[in-house]
């Protein structure tokens, strides 16, 4: 089995800059950046000291390539490149179906780190989970990548990589537009969201090391409180997308409630 | 001004127990527990070395009657008990409307502790915000009792305070749920939720530090990506309340920053 000497970089945002600086720091040769955008491909590339292009026909061979773009470019872009069927790729997407790749691939494979990054402020991996799809060889080089990077190194099929990935989006995005609303609502009532960060500490807390967070449930909704729930839905008049996730909440909740107790 | 020497609590549950266990640490002098159930009342009073009874006409005269009770049992109970106008009573609601105890009581008042709480793991009110709403005298005399338990004391007025206890509602009600039910969902397709705990400690530190969070929203919604937010949602067809949030969630997104690029 071939030893990774010498790496690809296909991509110059938060996931691609965040990785190639991690690769780098444990001494992996990144030795090229490509992006469509050049100015970001340059800033990327002279930041890990590597060439760069935004032209395919540039990209060197390469032992192995990560493609860290979004996730409907990454088909287009690998038809536009038409790399060695034998290359070695991983995506590094947590939603990019692995096997569309096939037809210009014979094992496309996936390298993915389960973080939210910025290029701003771009962390160490070693915390971060990453979950690798793969034939057996590839699992081993990556593994051997991975460990280098993180503690948190596991084998994952397509199936269940797409199932963590909407667990993501949910944990995540999902979590960030709430409190994201709720902070715009404290601001246009004049009320420090600080004030909420206890509560928001302790219900990370108590949900994540409860086996079963439903237990724990609390609030107008929970108590079938309808009269409270009116009239928060009636205040919340001038800011339609919390009213419309508050609504959406409470009737969940009622509705899983009512159906236990019933 | 009359100085806060016995306090009676009316309520044997999360709240009644948290607030009652950290005045009694302070000591204060906690004489009486009310509840309608019994087996609670004495439950709480055994904790305390108080008196208790689930019969109204047993209260005592006190200086301080804290009500902490659910909401909608708070009228109620209050009509059952009919005290003596003059009484000095705070309930400890961050929804219930104060002045509607003004029938009962010449001035109502409140001392809500916002923060999540449960019997069975009592916590130390030091970093819990407790809001007061009252007259001058009141709040005086409430500030002396909330500076004794924890750093963070407010004076709010009824309108402000209602519109924190819905972004109560949204951190921790909502939030709970949603993970929740992500981790259910992660359970049936056998992932260890705690894959997803370094992302969403980065989440949560990202957004609250944030001063605006909407700014660094991510995920499918937040680039437009329909494809891929079609195909969860049919992978999310076998578990209905995590697709109905996923829906939710992804329409305000989509429809957030399709405004904005317009």
């Amino acid at each position: 089995m071939k030893t990774i000497k010498d790496i690809v970089i296909i991509g110059s945002g938060n996931v691609a800059t965040n990785l190639a600086l991690n690769l780098v720091s444990k001494n992996y040769n990144v030795k090229f950046v490509f992006s469509p955008n050049l100015e970001h491909a340059k800033k990327l590339a002279d930041q890990i000291g590597s060439s760069f292009s935004n032209q395919t026909k540039d990209i060197p061979y390469s032992d192995l390539y990560f493609i860290a773009i979004k996730d409907d470019a990454i088909l287009p872009f690998v038809k536009a490149w038409n790399p060695e069927s034998s290359a070695f790729v991983a995506h590094t997407s947590g939603s990019f179906q692995t096997d569309l790749l096939t037809p210009y691939l014979n094992a496309p494979a996936s390298f993915y780190p389960l973080q939210t990054f910025t290029k701003d402020t771009p962390i160490q991996l070693k915390n971060v989970p990453i979950l690798i799809e793969g034939n057996d060889e590839q699992f081993i080089q990556l593994e051997v990548i991975g460990d280098a990077l993180s503690e948190k190194v596991q084998r994952i099929d397509a199936k269940k990589r797409k199932a963590l990935h909407i667990a993501a989006v949910s944990v995540n995005n999902f979590t960030n537009y709430l409190l994201a609303k709720t902070k715009i609502y404290c601001q246009k009532n004049d009320l420090d969201f600080e004030l909420l960060s206890p509560l928001l500490k302790q219900t990370i807390e108590k949900c994540t090391s409860s086996s079963e967070p439903l237990s724990i449930q609390t609030g107008p909704a929970r108590r079938g409180d309808k009269l409270v729930i009116k009239e928060h839905l009636e205040i919340l008049n001038n800011t339609p997308e919390l009213k419309k996730i508050y609504d959406t909440f409470s009737n969940l909740i009622l509705q899983e409630f009512q159906k236990n107790e019933l």
